[in-house]
């Protein structure tokens, strides 16, 4: 049986939405049944009827979405909300349909601000429903074999992390020449605090605590904002220290002309290091402290269960963007698919990354603030 | 309007069958609507149910499968078939499917010899059918964008092609070892005339005519049967002579541990020349002659047309093999929802590249045998 | 006439020595006449029998070698001394040097304090005698094409500049298990304030500026012991500010395992950006704001004067970390050998390269000292 | 005590001479005493000017420097000569060397025939002399650690050998633009019977001869002359069958646009295989059956003792090529400073790897003329 899902957001022109529906199509566990999928009502219908949606259940905004929904036979209706518009609509989307006893699958970041995805997590807790945010980095098979290296000891002690993610697509002012996806990412009242931070230093951050395995405890951050008459970061980097003693950096920019989407990982424990990069996903070196690095690959002998379970197609074959993140709508499916409701923060990150997320970006725009000073993460239990 | 199709093969535990399916899922323009998924029908069954194809439309065999579904009413039954299944079954299973009036999409090599190809070849000229070959290759973005700027005049004269695909998956005699992935390759009977050569020199072969956009006219082959024990060739080198008086080197080989799946193409001009790697696929040096050599990647402004209408997702977020595979079954479906039946021969490869992929490995044998001969590919007029 | 060297350190075991010595030959521009080989006199000796130095002229210190030579004939004696001593020893044998009227080439840093240097720099004004300093990174043909385009507005205004220099030789506490390298370089009594900053830092900080041409105006830094009882930083991030306005990240570590000697440079302007890895120095990544990268090479057409000048080769035959080096020994001579004597601040580090080297190491590790606090570079005038 | 030595050829606007000169002088192992730079008497002076060498031992020819040489008193004359001219010239100067008693270190090819060689093989047995061949590939540290594993039985038996040789820099007709190095090269009274297999495809013989372990026994090679009016081959490719029942590829090529010194050997065993390619020298990929690929670096823990000793400084710092062939330089010298004469066939190429390269080109030319005829390597016993 396949999950009946809607998509809010993800019409014409949008680039995200998109992703999420091969996602969801990979393994065939979804049917896309309904959406709200502009802000355009018109442009929903047309969205909608490109997609194979009924006219019907082309909403023309969210809020009717979830209500004439929630009124439709159990064996028709959505079971899912898939949320895919700019920052600031997340949490009210997100609350409608947990209201209405949706699951939601939610795009980066969570919300627009910690306090907003603290209500979150406290509307979810109530609710028994399940929550899930594309993280889709943690997909790839070899960030699960790194991860599943690192919580096996093999690295020993992680004494250092650095984690960077740089992309050129911001270097010059879009958003004054007509780019939705560049205009909405750098307007606090779409995007909240952040713009670099909280569009890929998020996924940086949370990718870092993913594979490593130990949790930040405090960060000192510069953001700075290179491109003229910008109001939020488009470029910043933030010091780490984590729980363990271990530290580490974090660089994440947009205007970095001539990088594409470079996201690396490099983790030193003191036993054996790690370096994974995003452009070259099937790759991972492991690097012992004696004899020579050795390279995994995905599917090659020598990975183990946690990163096959990731892998859908043989040796030598590159599994790319989609896959990784079809491995994440997959583990949602499954599970929403489980006899009882149980917190998603396994492999899929759930609300626990979200909060952490969100912690991480507010600090970081408060330490920067502050002159670079060092914060705490604030407490999130 | 999705495409309903039914598989031939591709049951528990085949690997390229369920290839086939992600890249039928990737863009819904496919519905898997039957299937006859085993030589066993207790298995045809059991991998229908898995994969939510109801009890009656999952056949015993293909013959059934043909004649029952052309018998439902047409808006219902399959239109296409797609065949998974070891060489020796293509043939027949395609022209079963053409009789009944079904269009088809095989796996490669065509078919098991040169001869039962040109039956095909000639049943499908009189049908009006399509046919698509799925050489995925073809399918990746900057694989399009070599064959474009080659085509564009861009590298100038061709001048030198080498082409290499090498493997290890087949260093030690798996076939011996229960691998039936293994076993029906190097038997004759299933296989035909060649392991390697059929099963990955072919690809080569076409990736080559492909991209080069010039045809080879004649070669002069040395196959091998590296592995003690086995019947056809795991290893092989052919010398190249295309009919622009270009030369070439096609080297294929399963039997070179620790390579994955490495599918190399080499283009020489008198102006500029190409290189790209299966196993880095977003990436195409172009090398002109002078000047520095440019790194062109998918999605990356200095693209072409060709390239942007296979690109999936935006520069950076790698695309891999299952998206080059569902590029071929998107073009493939553009076929068949135009008006008129045309040859396949555009971007899908089709029953040209059917004939000619046979005429490469049965010349190839046929040159190795008299002694590493030359000979030259016969006329498939 | 080949300059006349003398060598202080350098003897049996030692490797840099080694390495200024074939940096001296490569070019037939040096003699190496005399040395202080070892603070061992029998040492000394047999260092210099086995690289055929007369024994009168393998001294038992550098005191006695600058005395001793001082007074030979002027066609006979050294005209030059080159240290390769641990860092406290840099400045006496220095001024040991310019009082006897020798000129001096130094490996890094040029001292083991900051006020050290400021006597160094003083004494060598009234000399009227050369400096210079091996930061032999600055001597790879990419490295100079870096700063030659960077310097031509290329890259139009420099926004951003990442440099890492990470190493994993001190993981381990080798300086427990009789390794005299590490021994000495984790000891403040002979390396001074800092070990990583003191060793790679610099190296990393002088690379930057060499090849952005914008000096550093601020710094915040956190300096790390990672293997524990250390006394000195064996790691560290350096936040940095520059004076046009552009911000930059230093990393430089000694304990990540793994890493042999990866020094990587990226600078990004608001037109282009560049990126250079020391241990594949022959490449040089250009990558314009429209457009493919182009990866220029040492030797290959794209090229400009600055790396040919310093290339030995044709293209594609590696030229390695000897060769860089090479030429740093290569434009000393050059500038001794001129008619007056000039700043030797050009292509070869010197004096005013010393000072802002030493007073990076020390404010950073005033920086990490006082809490990660931005601090001013001192004006060194 | 460094040996004395004389060059022919190497003077003004010579390539390869001034490579020669750099790896002799990089261990200090050799001392430049005279030469016959150049066809040109006026030339040779002004060459050896500028090298240091004193007038009167800057000769008008060969001919003159081995008559005068041999009667300058013993602990003054040279003791080797050089040989860096066309290869037409290669037996005369030898002859003329071994003649008079002195050592001889030549460039490639050997000669310009294989009937040439044989006489210089016969002159060199009874001359208890040394005769070197500069294949500088096979200095490198990572060569030799291959060598060294295949050897030592690490991949088992040698099944495969894949070597490939390719550059751009003759895709035009230079010859007629007055590029000397070309002009010669591509004619047949000067370079012999071939351009390209002579000039590059002999190291490529000669290096996967060295690395394997196992000898060609026959070939078949299809050359050509690609460029329009060249006598010469400027491309070609040559199938290998080894005496171990192994076989292999080899393609050389001059017509390679964008392709800069591109030598590659890959070696493909039952048991690993390896993988290393020039222009990254300082790497090698050792590929086991199971498990993942490792990637042995010069300096790093998990190389031998071979390569050990031909490695120059630590980890990270790259070595070139001067280097690898500064590394032949050493063991020559070392050679000749034993007590008795010995064959120079160890690490060194000496005459069996002379008389195996001549028949190498001799045999694909001819293999080639007759239309692309296996041919046995003829007996050189």
């Amino acid at each position: 049986m396949r999950i009946r899902y809607g998509m809010v957001g993800g019409g014409e022109g949008a680039f995200i939405g998109a992703v999420h529906r091969m996602a969801a199509r990979l393994d065939d566990a979804y049917e896309l049944v309904c959406g709200a999928f502009s802000s355009s009502a018109e442009k929903s219908q047309r969205s909608g009827a490109a997609l194979g949606v009924p006219p019907q259940r082309c909403y023309d905004d969210y809020a009717s979405m979830m209500a004439r929904e929630a009124v439709l036979p159990a064996a028709e209706r959505m079971q899912c909300v898939v949320i895919t518009t700019p920052n600031r609509m997340h949490l009210p989307i997100a609350l409608a349909a947990l209201a209405r006893g949706f699951h939601v699958l939610s795009d980066k970041p969570a919300t627009a601000t910690l306090e907003e995805c603290r209500t979150l997590a406290a509307k979810l807790r109530s609710s028994g429903l399940h929550y899930g945010l594309t993280h889709p980095y943690t997909g790839y098979p070899m960030v699960r074999e790194a991860r599943a290296r690192i919580a096996g000891g093999e690295l020993g002690k992680v004494r250092k992390v650095l984690v960077e993610y740089t992309q050129g697509w911001l270097a010059t002012p879009l958003e004054l020449q007509g780019n939705k996806q560049a205009a909405w990412r750098v307007d606090p009242a779409q995007a909240g605090a952040s713009c670099c931070m909280g569009d890929i230093g998020v996924h940086a951050f949370n990718l870092a605590e993913f594979v490593a395995g130990v949790a930040v405890r405090e960060l000192c951050a510069e953001l700075s904002s290179v491109v003229p008459g910008r109001r939020l970061d488009d470029d910043g980097t933030v010091l780490l220290r984590f729980g363990n003693g271990a530290t580490g950096v974090l660089i994440a920019s947009q205007i970095c002309i001539g990088d594409e989407n470079n996201l690396r990982l490099r983790i030193y424990g003191d036993k054996a290091s790690i370096d994974w990069q995003q452009m070259e996903p099937n790759s991972l070196w492991f690097k012992p402290l004696e004899g020579p690095a050795q390279l995994l690959r995905t599917g090659v002998s020598g990975t183990g269960a946690e990163a096959a379970a990731a892998t859908r197609v043989p040796a030598g074959h590159p599994e790319g963007y989609i896959e990784a993140f079809g491995n994440i709508y997959r583990e949602f499916a499954q599970l929403l698919t489980r006899d009882k409701a149980e917190a998603a923060d396994g492999a899929v990150p759930g609300i626990s990354a979200a909060l952490r997320g969100m912690a991480f970006v507010e600090t970081a725009v408060g330490s920067s603030a502050a002159g670079t000073q060092w914060r705490e993460l604030p407490h999130l239990g």
